[in-house]
């Protein structure tokens, strides 16, 4: 068993290497031909020009200021100022609300690992089991657990009341962040600019009418249930065949561009073929081929254009209906409209942006029947997924492979070679099942039939969490496939459960220390590095980049991984509670995990402010900013490399706070389950009180706060609306909505022409460099709020 | 153990049992003297007077037409031809839901019956193990039922597939009937004629303002959020004192209205005695007494009721806020006001009669800390009901009543009777406390805080179906107290419990049958006759009865005991879904169980029809009617006796319908784990999918048709709201509302001056005698809908 001396040995090697990852990222991302890599968001934002086009020619390349490799490390003391309206200014609320969980985090265990420190350890400490017995194998660090504690101690109160203090401690965190969360929502719904979605309301499952179209149907039902407040409506199609054609066309035009710039270039009209990917067929004119291929899927795309717009069954049943005031849209949105309750159903449009459009023409009961698969697909999936890997595993060994590929049996033939396949095999199979994992539970997701990418990143989140709670932390604790779990919960009486995970609890601290340092603090280093884009992008722009267009898009921004990444924080602060009053010694590993993805993230805002108001006119300066931004802001994605997809302004904290409430009543069943086996008589029913408090709580807040993270109360709307009405009282709403929420297939035809652009940027409540020249094409601009100029 | 033979006769009996019920019901029913105690109802609505004021006087007392005591089954052919609409205009369709719950049963057990005795009794026919094993206790039932098959048998694939056909009946006919009572529900919304919870709202947790009363907040609030729907508002006052001033005064009336008639009788002016009930103190005369004692009163109450209003402490922050239309009303009810989601909180007002004035003063916090405590309450009062009753019933053992009643001594010492106190006092003890359980279950829904009587009868109803289940079904099945089955399910792993259950329920097939009859038909024969009621009416008619008035009160309709009823009728329920895959022999002895409640419930309505069409001219016709309606009528207590103190338009039948899917859920479970032990390899798991899909079905039929019982559609509302302003464009709808949501100590006091009556009552759909003068002051009356005639 490890003891202190090779913890401490670990940490310090972890510590190195995730030093040794800042080290490399500091000085890749500072050279400038990784710029685009680690700046997306700002080339997307227009404010970023590319530092190739300037300059001698190594310092293209190469950054050769030595000075930049210096003092990289200076933005630590500054990241804690940081003024956090400026940050949701810029990185959105979704950004901000993430980084809280950190600060959720550390705000629940500093002060529990104090405690614990103050008081259990030593508890722990005195009671000295295991050094009497001694030819029990045991750690230095099981001497600061519990398992020190003899059998019948009463220290053991000491355990007991402590949880009580802990669990209180958390609920008093979780619930003023709840607060917080909900105050930070209702003033950025507050003092957001006008935007589509506050006047919109997605009308799903509009039953058939057989005199009149959707539309009509759509405009006549709310005239007469609305009368006063309808104002338009956006019917929506079923566009999978047009929207497959534009990207075709894109393609072509993609080409288009390369040849005629290749043309320009060496003044020789280039030639291609006409098969596949050009490498075969006949030899043909590229600019005369790609213009006549263009032009005849321009009148395809016309055709089915139109095919869309009149044949009554490309129609989904469901519309955007907008309305004339944000108030007469929150009424809509939060009321019944028709006696059968699954007709007509109401909710919150989503941001244009965020909308699934695949998701409309689902009708009630379909949709209930999808959820029950995907339910009874998840359960499978989280209990039985070890027994296709292990399918696969056994097909996958050295004699598989010899079968299929024999042109490689000599090389397996090499024992070095043979060993090592034979030992990674079965880990790459697992790996590579772990890695589309995400993906499969996002599957599941879309056929649930959810109308945003927003519900989806949430629904997704859930499963996983779920996933990683019963595969990672249960199956670690009872070693053994999720499936022998299942067959071991199912035959052990409920109050046995947890005693028999809570006896594993303690021997599984070094193993779980591991982990964080592993998992934790050398993933946050080697996220940092973005490694996969990095090869990405240069592999791209080598190969495949042909005009800027291409380059623009080969930089693949991404955004925060919400359904994988929270649920990961998720099991972190399921560790620190459970082995809070068990072994106390984890804690700080787990709040140095939190404080450096904390800090990190925390950073980008002083950049932020510092990009906008401080001098960039001095050179130094300029690349001090630069190093500050490489290092940090890069680091805090959310600033440089992340564009968000949509902002839904944090309506993923109700699921934060459940989750974290879920681990902290998993951590008291299991300590109630620990201590009744230390023979302390009924003593440890001392403890049933905490559960049923916790469920308490957990409705309590439930109440409390999460409406506002669903419904849009009426007196905020009605505020804004008097607002608007009196500041701008000529503006015409009518056009504004006009095409707000258009198929994006719809728009991409003429989106170079168009003056696509965000209102809050058009008049920015800070002055923001986001409004300079863009150097790029918005084709992936999925702000589709036609301005009204 | 029971042989078909003694199941036979206890039938027997039991059947000639109900029928002597009802033979002395019958002849009971028809005797003047005893009118008032079964048609109540008819009393107050003032079409039915008093019998003993003409004809001879012993007819006033005992019914000489021997011709009535004939004939008085013929009702029963008739019964089955009802018009439902009929039934609601009459008695409401709250009473017919409840009537439909027993078709419920019989349209899900009917069915089941037929094929289970077609295909399961054959199967447990042929595989005789029981004649094999000679050497066993076995009855004629259980040859029919599933323990009559051998192990390991491929005849139990015949209850696997008999088990899907069962459930999936199940589900058609709840489907279908939770289909038809929405369906009904809105339909009967929508005929209503106007009422004043249609344009109300009911506002809690009214934030205190520093600068406004509650009344001019909660007026400017709904100016500023509703500015153009905002009608009108009626605070609440807390009225405690107030109302115990009033029923003090009442009850001085009454001893004065007393006295005066016995001064008009006697012509001698009474004495009483100033001191405790007249019984002692000093001799004064009477009616002057009376006179100054109400006048004191008078002059209290007077300054009460200026202190309540003026005083700002006496308003609750609580409102009934009324609005223009119906739409705006059904808007502001499903809708959050205010950025804080525990502040404003709207919802349907209840109708006047049905508000329950004492729980609106309950900030959220405190609402949710009620709601814990109650939660924990019943968990202890189901699983630990047994500690209190074993402890008072070893308190009253001969030993302890000889020491509290020495006087009883030389009886107790007789053998047979101290052998019968023994034998039947702890029975008493917990008859005793099961009387008095349904009213402590209220007690802690009103804990809970609902604010409407509807509420509070429907929570109660819940927590009793929850004792019943666990006290009644389960501590049957496994004999030994709630604790000892809390034990038992602590200390099995969770398969293992169905599989204990399900081992024991064929051997408990007998003790249930006997249970049906007994507590069954029995019990509907023996509520019939309305004993205590009887005994309590003649009681207070000779002693208490000083005024007409009196004798009104002395009537004591009650209404359908819904807490109680309904959790007994899923008892049957859940007992028939459980047993008609193992024991269909049981099936039968609920279907007349059903069959007969329902049949009873359902000629009423013929009766009802009669009144009103059929000729009333000739006597033996009268007598015919009068006769059916005693013995029919007055089971189905719905018209004669019962009147309702609300109207929630079947609200409960999500409850009922949840309630049957939890007894099917049960039955699903349970069956599998009576075939888990039967030796069929894995092939018991062919049943696991069927408690997912119940699961499925559930929340289907929720997200399908529970809106429509808790939110009202704004197509409906504005429906009406169209009609109206066509039909009555100058109704004055401000002073219609203006003290309909007054609380009932303010009307009290002018109660018999002004003329309250139901606005449908003055314009009927159906022409019904109800218009008729009224006999009694509408003392009691809770529809204080002003007219605005």
């Amino acid at each position: 068993m490890a003891s202190l001396r090779d913890i401490v040995t670990s940490a310090s090697i972890n510590l190195l290497s995730a030093f040794g990852f800042l080290m490399a990222f500091a000085i890749l991302r500072i050279q400038p031909f990784n710029d685009r890599v680690y700046f997306p968001r700002w080339y997307k934002k227009g404010t970023r020009s590319s530092p190739t086009r300037s300059g001698a020619y190594a310092s293209k390349f190469v950054n050769l200021d030595c000075r930049t490799y210096l003092n990289f490390l200076n933005w630590m003391p500054a990241a804690l100022r940081m003024p956090e309206p400026e940050l949701i200014d810029h990185a959105g609320l979704d950004s901000v609300a993430y980084i809280r969980i950190y600060l959720l985090g550390l705000k629940i265990f500093v002060p529990l690992a104090v405690l614990s420190f103050m008081v259990l350890v030593p508890v722990n400490w005195i009671g000295d089991t295991l050094e009497r017995a001694k030819d029990l194998n045991f750690s230095d660090i099981d001497k600061l657990s519990i398992s020190n504690v003899p059998d019948g101690s009463k220290g053991f109160w000491a355990h007991i009341v402590m949880s009580y203090v802990f669990s209180f401690w958390t609920f008093y965190v979780l619930y003023s962040e709840y607060k917080v969360l909900a105050t930070m929502r209702a003033d950025y719904l507050a003092s957001e600019t006008r935007r589509p979605d506050q006047f919109t309301v997605l009308v799903r499952n509009i039953p058939p009418d057989p005199d009149e179209s959707v539309s009509e149907h759509v405009q006549h039902f709310f005239c007469v249930n609305h009368p006063d407040h309808y104002l338009t409506h956006q019917i929506v199609y079923n566009a999978n065949k047009l929207a497959s054609l534009v990207s075709k066309k894109r393609d072509l035009q993609n080409w288009y561009i390369y040849y005629q710039n290749k043309f320009e270039r060496t003044s020789k009209r280039p030639l291609t073929k006409t098969g596949f990917m050009g490498l075969w067929g006949t030899q043909v004119d590229a600019i005369d081929h790609y213009t006549s291929q263009i032009q005849k899927l321009n009148e395809e795309e016309a055709v089915e254009r139109e095919r869309v717009k009149k044949d009554p069954d490309a129609i989904v049943p469901a519309a955007f209906v907008s309305f004339k005031s944000r108030w007469a849209a929150a009424v809509c949105a939060q009321t019944q409209l028709c006696r059968n309750p699954t007709l007509w159903l109401t909710e919150w449009a989503p941001e244009p942006r965020d909308v699934y459009w695949d998701n409309f023409a689902i009708p009630y009961f379909e949709l209930t029947i999808r959820r029950l698969i995907t339910a009874v697909a998840l359960f499978f999936l989280i209990f039985f997924f070890m027994i296709p890997i292990a399918f696969v595993q056994s097909l996958a060994n050295i004699e598989g492979i010899q079968k299929v590929f024999p042109f490689l049996k000599p090389l397996i033939r090499i024992e070095s070679v043979k060993s090592v396949v034979q030992g990674f095999l079965p880990g790459i199979v697992l790996k590579i099942f772990l890695a589309v994992l995400p993906q499969i539970l996002m599957t599941m997701s879309k056929i649930e039939g959810y109308p945003s990418i927003s519900a989806l990143d949430r629904k997704s989140a859930a499963k996983y969490h779920m996933f990683i709670l019963v595969n990672i932390f249960l199956g670690s604790i009872i070693t053994g496939s999720a499936l022998q779990q299942l067959k071991t919960f199912i035959d052990l009486p409920p109050t046995e459960i947890p005693k028999t995970i809570g006896v594993y609890i303690p021997m599984k601290a070094n193993f779980f220390i591991t982990y964080i340092m592993v998992d934790g603090w050398a993933g946050v280093a080697a996220e940092i590095l973005r490694l996969v884009p990095l090869v990405l992008f240069h592999l791209k722009n080598t190969f495949l980049v042909k005009t800027e267009q291409d380059r623009y898009e080969a930089m693949e921004p991404g955004s925060i991984d919400f359904p994988v990444g929270e649920p990961r924080i998720q099991l972190y602060i399921l560790l620190g509670l459970v082995y809070a009053p068990i072994t106390p010694f984890l804690l700080p590993f787990i709040i140095i995990f939190l404080a450096f993805a904390y800090v990190v993230f925390r950073n980008q805002c002083k950049s932020t402010f510092m990009s906008r108001y401080g001098s960039e006119s001095d050179k130094f300066d300029y690349f001090l900013l630069l190093l500050e931004r490489n290092v940090v802001v890069c680091l805090c994605k959310v600033i440089n490399v992340y564009d968000p997809n949509y902002e839904s302004a944090a309506a993923f904290w109700p699921d934060v706070h459940k989750r974290v409430v879920i681990g902290l009543f998993i951590s008291q069943l299991l300590l109630l389950g620990l201590l009744s086996t230390k023979k302390i008589g009924r003593n440890h029913f001392a403890l049933l009180p905490l559960p049923v408090l916790t469920i308490w709580f957990f409705m309590y807040c439930k109440g409390r706060f999460e409406s506002g993270f669903i419904r849009f109360p009426l007196q905020e709307a009605m505020v804004k609306d008097t607002l608007e009405r009196a500041t701008e009282p000529q503006f015409n709403l009518k056009a504004y909505l006009k095409d707000a929420y258009m198929h994006p297939v719809f728009k991409s035809s003429d989106v170079e022409k168009s003056d696509f652009t965000f209102e809050e940027e058009k008049s920015p409540l800070v002055a923001t460099t986001r409004v300079a020249t863009k150097l790029s094409p918005d084709v992936n601009s999925s702000s589709p709020v036609q301005s009204d100029a």
